[in-house]
């Protein structure tokens, strides 16, 4: 059925429509700066490319985002604050953190993820006025903890461990080969990184 | 006393005085790198002010320097790969942990170090012609395991455990703050670090 009317349309439907059209422009940009980050890398990335993948006005980006810190900031954001899979939940710590370094390092061999954890990286550190990169980090791990203190409240790990910590060194070798060293990771670093991670835990 | 001389300098005169000259004028435009990624990031990286800075013709930079990866990588292998520190040495392991991995936050916390690592860990990125940045961490962090395996022969820390593992998890969260999440370094954290790589060194 469609609604015919010569009024104006009330203004939370104009609201919505805005935000809608809104929305999806921010949504194509951000994309399409992901996809150039992966194509050319944060160096290279260009204005005009990004709003001709996205089909936009590149007056419309620099509007929105005025400096490329800006544009990459916003396209991880975008990417990490959409709902994640809850921490893994076995009754067994060790599987626990396994499961959830599996995952951890599934992003950091995946290219798109890469390209956008690099240049974020970069880009934070260019732009001070966008905030720390450490927000977007402390959601993703502080998450996490709960792992551990459900491990604590089991008895599995002693009640002076710090969910921080063990976390932060849990993922931290993963993050420095693929985002520093770029040395490879072979079979066995992440049962290599979940043992460690527990001894850490544990003295 | 002044040489005079009106025959032609022989031939590995000639050679010393070019290679004087060419290696000089490496020495200048790499470190118009530095201070121009320390200035203005990785993303802002110019030829032209490189060259200005240094004093050289762009094109002498281009010719060299046919990317911008390359003079990032050439700029922190020129750094790396001065002669180092021999790791501490000290007969406990535990204080020689902690004074490389003070040695290693204060190169992290230092901001040309850092706008130069990070630069380098995307420009590695993204040109893979270049060799693998881990080429350079394994000089770095390859020279650090004698610190464990010392340990070893004087029986405090197990046989079976891994020299190149324990280094890697001594450094790696900080690697992890510096340049992958913001994190600022709190007090204790290098103790900890520590503490943790002991533990993991035991398991």
């Amino acid at each position: 059925m469609i609604e015919s009317s010569t009024e104006s349309p009330p203004l939370d439907r104009v609201r919505e429509r805005t935000g809608g059209r809104s929305a999806r422009i921010r949504a194509d940009v951000l994309a399409a700066v992901r996809e150039e980050l992966l194509a050319d890398g944060y160096g290279r990335l260009a204005y005009r490319a990004v709003a001709q993948r996205a089909g936009v006005d590149p007056a419309t980006v620099y509007r929105r985002w005025p400096s490329r810190p800006q544009l990459v900031v916003d396209a991880l954001r975008e990417l990490v604050e959409r709902p994640q899979p809850s921490p893994p939940d076995t009754g067994s710590v060790a599987d626990d953190l396994g499961a959830f370094l599996d995952g951890v390092l599934a992003e950091l061999t995946d290219p798109t993820w890469l390209a956008l954890f690099r240049a974020y990286a970069l880009a934070g550190a260019e732009d001070g006025s966008l905030g720390s990169p450490w927000t977007v980090w402390e959601d993703r791990l502080g998450a996490a903890q709960v792992m551990v203190t459900r491990a604590i409240e089991r008895g599995e790990l002693p009640v002076h461990c710090d969910p921080q910590a063990v976390i932060e060194h849990l993922v931290a070798p993963g993050y420095f080969r693929a985002l520093v060293s770029s040395q490879p990771i072979e079979p066995g670093f992440a049962t290599r990184c979940v043992r460690y991670a527990l001894a850490a835990a544990r003295c």
